[in-house]
């Protein structure tokens, strides 16, 4: 077997920092705040790992679960929850043990065209949770959806 | 009680070696890369366990958990996972806690008649999933779908 | 609400392609074949997300459990499992719900000063499992443990 | 059956509000800084329930598990998980399927009388994860531990 060149076996990518989330968080919390519904928020890395999650004061218990499926589902498609096709939108969420969903409030986190992973939001309409979400991805500078 | 003859209680059957497992990643990875479309690939054997699960470079994350879902449901029914039959398709993936899926990409590994386990291919379109999944069938020479 | 810097939030690292996960996996097969001791491998991204599994035959299936335990470990503290403190040696594994293990046989994945993920091998020996493990590494050019 | 005074079924408690648990990952991320080591940081409420949770950059992904493992118990307990009693500490973990730990790490928020939940840490050595703890306790004016 002969050696390979590392360079085959890596390739360079980006991940977002602590005060990446915190000011995400921030960000997410001020809106909602200005729209008066409290929320849940997920942050994700590009693998679907838990960066930082935040529950307000008067926001849905459940709604974390579903912000988590939100944003896990946002990194792994790299593209926002709600765009999942319409093909596999009845089965995917039983067939990924409810990781997958199809519930707008999931964006990807995209900057300098990598994908850092996703957020999350829910308890509040399909608009806010979106709404909210956008909020987050603005304070550090990634792309809107 | 009389001891039956172990005949009666045993018979034989194929599986398929690390060797087989290696050279349908191999195939179903050379066919993604030519398609464009990266994708995640699970092997399981005629159990559902797993014998081998890979997921390339640029492919969806939770996609590698419907591929297992797709691989362990053409397993266990011996036939693309795409033929659940209609009129247990909504009931059927809660009642398995998700373990079984009619998404297509999922077919079995039959050869000789004996049916080795399955492939679970997901993270493009469905018929870019089984057209991977039946090119590293046809690396072994099991039968296509 | 000032906008920050996107410098401040994100930080470049490297992360395995599918292409260095076939050829770790290959390099641990061919090892297990010389020393005769079948192993389970599992290959995981510097989030313990898989990338790759191999039960090769003859190994022992729940084997592939605990090689994902050790591979996720080392990823996660960026060492050897068996390095786990002694302090939290005895408490870990079930405060992580088994997701830790100071059983040896994982090791973390570096390349040029960055952790890329875990590699985890089991069914043989301590000794045997991290020469394996340390196998794979070797192949593409990795520190080894 | 006499309708009860309602006085005799409910009485009066405190919770954290999302600007109190911000304030502590703000103090525990400021306090890690200093001390070098990046953390996990889990906080709950009286019921175990997550209000926020941050992974540091740097920090080991598992000990997000074993850092909500330690809020929970300190949550639960009204004390420091580290004080969980010699005789159930072998076997209490296995009995709440792993919720409960007596990592140190673990410290209850409690307020005028109050247990408002609790934080877990997770990353460092022990005396680092309570260092951290009681800093984002002192941030929001709880008792120290």
């Amino acid at each position: 077997m002969t050696k390979g060149n590392t360079m085959d076996f890596t390739e360079k990518t980006m991940r977002l920092t602590h005060a990446g989330v915190m000011k995400m968080l921030e960000a997410a919390i001020a809106r909602a705040t200005e729209a008066g519904q409290p929320q849940c928020i997920v942050i994700v890395d590009a693998s679907g790992e838990t960066l930082g999650e935040l529950r307000m004061t008067g926001a849905k218990f459940l709604s974390l679960k579903s912000a988590r499926a939100k944003a896990r589902t946002a990194a792994s498609i790299r593209a926002p929850s709600a765009n999942i096709p319409e093909a596999v939108r009845a089965g995917i969420p039983a067939a990924t043990e409810g990781n997958m969903t199809a519930l707008p409030g999931g964006l990807p986190i995209r900057i300098d065209g990598h994908c850092l992973g996703g957020i999350g939001v829910g308890s509040g309409t399909g608009d806010q949770d979106v709404d909210v979400a956008n909020a987050a991805l603005a304070a550090i500078g990634a792309d809107l959806c």
